[in-house]
């Protein structure tokens, strides 16, 4: 960094984005991303009319009417919905709202990794909850924490899901602090807290458009919670970026929910390739947990993790390997793309055994 | 806010974007916007189909290829650019890089708005530079202060522009501290400082896409400067979102500028246009400031600023007005449109005139 940087954030550890290497082409399955394009309600002309034009005018600040598409496919009302520029931004704001010098932050030490980067960036005391020996959350382990608590349900990389009544019940534990469920999977098998939200005044549920929804690249978040938390998270996107959401994305978005089958007949093949995928790596002896999002975490009995995913590579498919903590290095998470992609991962490893000594 | 809410951030106060009523439709001149739509090119089914169907995968985390063509659009190397969802955002990440508890800030007592949004919200001690008397920002007045260093240039809500050379003249009198250089409005008549970031490894520019290139809607800015200092924006961008800047806008963006002549026509409409509004301003007594952005900062003989700009609301017109500082209290900063919106503005002013009793 230059002589220039701020000494606040000269120990912040950037996050690390699953990689785009641009050498040939491979079969992509270490991101997470929905193997179908957007809704066509939302590729449609009459959609992508409507925000072409007047693209010279500065976009809604409040993004109005996507708060209230949001709000009306959520059972909520506007002013509990706030629209990010992704999800992690969302996260973000969350994190400089709600985690302080008096406020540390509790989240799994098995998790997404974007929340030990924001921590690290503001310095916030950070309490890591190890997981239980089963890879699963367990909320009783998050209960009196006296800290504002971020749960990914379903979690990441594991796959696994709480019921919503778990997250519940650490709401209800932890009444004078804020808990953040990060839901970017509950539409491929979890349960959504979102209506918990109007019984827990502390509980923020953040989601995303980019996997189930399709719309990695056009970036799309939200946070729902009561209107009091949501107005403390545009207190920090008034300050720090107020047209956070550009007019083509919320153009997409109402679009994208003006179509909701689409999105469920996405997920529903997406849960059937995942079942697949399961079973087949199963029969390959493979120790698979059970994923209730959009990917797999799958350990070989004839490759450590490391192994694994440089062999894939090798073969032009790429897969996703996180070498720390230790007892997740023998993993790697598969994204479940189309069943022609699954097929040439499967392939893949067939072709990796075989060539074992 | 709620009781949840961070301390830290306690006294921010948000930025107020320019109102965006819904009442009724408005001549609407109070937000810099362009009244040009977005380049053909930018508009062009080939653009549009390239980043509508693969919007499933993220985009691009380092915004390769528009990197690439901002650094050919002007004469930098792509390690000299970062592109951010908005210049607000790039603005943001300058005050979190380069601000800090032991580097304040400088600004003029009268510019753009968001400068003292951040401050406030970092808690970074800040030095407000008054403007001379006739309103323009004085070189001498910013050297050897120990502060980072932000200025519009053109300056708004003001419009007066300095020569690059002074602003060469204030990074050389503080080689000790970064200097920004808001580019918002350059290209209606201001001299870039981007040649010069190649001689000053301390100075910083930013410029948008929201002004002379027709997309605000779209959320793009940037900023240009030495590959150290752009490596630090990149480290807050990594740790607060990695995936800032959508497909969609990429796209656009590059298209863009793949076709600078329209650019630049429109640049010369509103050019001539502005002319045509000090004149027409000035033909009724008004004081305008000689202005080289897309607005015009005027006092009207007859009214105050704040009768002014809610009497021409009245009549259908929006302006911007602006409270504080008392010295501007006067004015009114009327946005460049079409020459039929001017019209409008103009006509509402007349009969404003005539009501006089």
């Amino acid at each position: 960094m230059s002589r220039f940087f701020s000494e606040l954030y000269a120990s912040a550890q950037p996050y690390t984005p699953g990689e785009q290497p641009r050498d040939r082409s491979y079969v992509k399955l270490n991101t997470n991303e929905n193997p179908f394009p957007p809704s066509t309600e939302a590729l449609s002309y009459t959609t992508v009319k409507t925000f072409l034009r007047p693209l010279n005018l500065y976009s809604d600040p409040e993004s109005q009417e996507l708060r209230e598409a949001l709000a009306n496919s959520l059972g909520v009302a506007p002013e509990n919905v706030l629209p990010g520029n992704g999800s992690d931004e969302i996260l973000n704001f969350a994190f400089m709202a709600f985690c302080s010098p008096s406020r540390g932050v509790a989240f799994p030490d098995v998790t997404y990794g974007f929340y030990a980067v924001l921590a690290g960036l503001y310095g916030i005391d950070t309490k890591l909850v190890p997981l239980r020996e089963d890879f699963s959350v367990g909320a009783e382990d998050y209960f009196g924490l006296g800290r504002t608590i971020f749960l990914a349900n379903p979690n990441a990389p594991t796959g696994l899901a709480l019921p919503a009544e778990e997250i519940g019940r650490v709401a209800g534990a932890n009444p004078d602090n804020v808990v953040v469920v990060d839901e970017a999977y509950v539409d491929f098998g979890g349960e959504s807290c979102v209506p918990l939200t109007q019984r827990y005044n502390n509980l923020l549920v953040v989601q995303t458009f980019s996997k189930s929804r399709s719309m990695a690249g056009a970036r799309l978040g939200f946070a729902v919670g009561d209107a009091a938390l949501i107005a403390d998270l545009n207190r920090i996107k008034y300050a720090v970026n107020p047209y956070n959401v550009n007019s083509m994305t919320a153009a997409m978005g109402i679009a994208t929910l003006n179509d909701p089958d689409y999105t469920l007949t996405n997920c529903a093949a997406i849960v059937t390739a995942r079942l697949y995928l399961t079973s087949q790596l199963r029969a390959r002896d493979f120790e698979v947990l059970e994923s209730s999002a959009n990917f797999v975490f799958a350990k070989s009995p004839d490759f450590g993790g490391e192994a694994l995913y440089a062999g894939l590579k090798e073969k032009g498919v790429l897969v996703r390997h996180f070498a720390k903590p230790e007892r997740i290095a023998d993993y790697v998470r598969i994204s479940v793309g189309t069943r022609e992609q699954l097929d040439a991962l499967l392939a893949a490893i067939d072709t990796l055994r075989e060539e074992l000594p």
